[in-house]
């Protein structure tokens, strides 16, 4: 069922051709550590020696994580950058990736669209379709991910430790003002400028995997002062829990070091703090290390043209605490978005 | 979004506390390439050095693959088998699996029985769970399981050459009749007898992945002399039409060699046809071998107390053709089953 070939040359409308008209690109540059892509049981990877693999996954249903009416080159786009920006909250580089599509019908405009969106950032980032499955049911998108990453190197959610510095790369909280825009929603449009939607969309529609920052990261970390990562879709309060969860601690975040984008100046501060801390969608990197490692991280930074702010520390007590510049101490909750909730 | 952990000890009814009550199973023994599983951003795999990573990913849709009444711990069981087919289908060994579902509500007793069958084959083939991602949508479930296999050793679909013979592990036909009894249809009904259902209702809903004897060929093949192997999931023509088109190909089948399960035994000769070679969800494995193999390969298939059955041969010319004792050629279709024809 999973990489099927068409038997014949015979033109094939069907699932067969789907395929061959929309998702075969023997032209995409792959890794050398691509050994059998679409065509057979299995794809075959060949990791470099002393690389582990590092596999993600993610699911992207209408409704929930998509508008019905979205172009279909963004999500095609969306549901590869979030898939890759697992890999880069663990440090590692892609080789492939692997794409389950459910369909009410077939639409070869639609898949036109999706599939540039989809090799465009795969291009992108050298990372191919090595296989998947076509099938039809309610539009549902299966992105499954694998890179490698010395095991060393790895930046796992368990590495924080007391008195280390909490980064951000880029900024929060466009994403979270463009749904709300986008739904119409009062506090976003009546605190914005008219092309504020214009200036915040991208993000939510076609956000940035990070992967030269977290590949960066990893070449800094180090087994006695490791950095610890995760990626933003959650929320900053909520995925950065997971650091504090993972790792024994709390954490004390500085409101006055959060970078504010221009579209999210003049909203009132109760919803800048939804869009900083509690906007998912934000695909940036949080992460945690120790202040030695300051003069490193701010050149790996700069190396890949990526804006940084050192946004507090981890405290050995629990708890996630936002420090006002007032002196003012307000408990976060960190939990994250519930799909359930 | 990938491998979420809850981040506090509270009870958690959403997202995350389905996540640690259902399929969480720290006891399940997992192989030592499985460096870390779920709760980061990536599931860390150290594939045994000199092999390569097998991988391959299946969505199962309501109404396309299972009925809406289907049997969870069933349906578990087999969306990982059919995962599981593909790499015994490669030769590859399994290392672990990520699973994403789309849940339209969380129903406790429907995933503890869903998780059961799930868990329980992934103990039975020492394949754990890794990661994955579960959102609110229509009910989908999509596996990507991953193993491993010697680069020189895996069983890929090009390799077919004329005169090799054909072989099929177990029988085929039993899924296909079990889907027609429960759909009452009539030439099913009217030429089984009434404990049909029962004797092949577990091939449809149970499939058993031939995961052994996929590692035993892949044991056999060499470079010279490899050997070609599918699973059957499309149908015994459909699926050994791939092996033919990606070794450039034909076949000729003998109809007296095709073993008849007991239940199919009264079929007229024409839905024997149909049930034999067309039908799906077998989950056997048709591979091909050079004839010295033949000893090597009945030892195999005894010593994994797998059925085995030649029942052709690889031909120079192209075309799937039908022998009948009598004599009779016919041709074969060898398209498999489209979801979108």
């Amino acid at each position: 069922m999973s990489q099927p070939t068409r038997p014949t040359d015979a033109p094939a409308p069907g699932e067969f051709g789907l395929i061959a008209r929309h998702f075969k690109r023997p032209g995409l540059a792959r890794p050398v550590q691509v050994a059998l892509g679409i065509g057979d049981d299995c794809a075959l990877l060949t990791p470099t020696p002393g690389h582990q693999l590092a596999i993600s996954s993610d699911m992207l249903v209408q409704g929930r994580h998509f508008f019905p009416d979205v172009d279909p080159a963004s999500l095609g786009h969306k549901a590869l950058a979030v898939n890759l920006s697992d890999l880069a909250a663990m440090g590692a580089s892609p080789l492939g990736f692997t794409l389950a599509l459910a369909l009410p019908e077939i639409d070869d405009v639609w898949l036109a669209a999706f599939a540039s969106g989809l090799f465009g950032l795969a291009e992108a980032h050298a990372c191919p379709l090595v296989g998947g499955d076509t099938t039809r049911g309610p539009l549902n998108i299966c992105v499954t991910v694998f890179g490698e990453v010395r095991p060393d190197r790895a930046l796992r959610r368990d590495a924080a430790r007391p008195g280390h510095d909490i980064y951000l790369s880029g900024c929060t909280g466009e994403a979270r003002l463009a749904l709300a825009l986008m739904q119409n929603t009062s506090w976003a449009t009546e605190n914005t400028t008219e092309n504020a939607l214009k200036q915040v969309r991208t993000r939510l529609e076609r956000p940035s995997p990070r992967l030269a920052m977290g590949q960066a990261l990893a070449a800094i970390t180090q087994g006695s002062s490791p950095i610890a990562a995760i990626d933003i879709s959650d929320g900053v309060a909520g995925d950065l829990g997971h650091i504090l969860a993972a790792s024994g601690t709390g954490a004390e975040l500085h409101w006055a070091e959060l970078p504010v984008a221009p579209a999210l100046a003049h909203l009132p501060r109760a919803w800048q703090e939804e869009c900083l801390l509690r906007g998912g969608d934000d695909y940036e990197l949080v992460f945690t290390a120790s202040p030695g490692h300051r003069d490193a991280i701010v050149a790996a930074a700069k190396a890949c043209h990526t804006s940084l702010h050192r946004i507090g520390q981890i405290t050995a007590g629990p708890g996630l605490t936002l420090l006002d510049p007032s002196g003012q101490r307000t408990a976060l909750v960190t939990r994250g978005f519930d799909h359930f909730a």
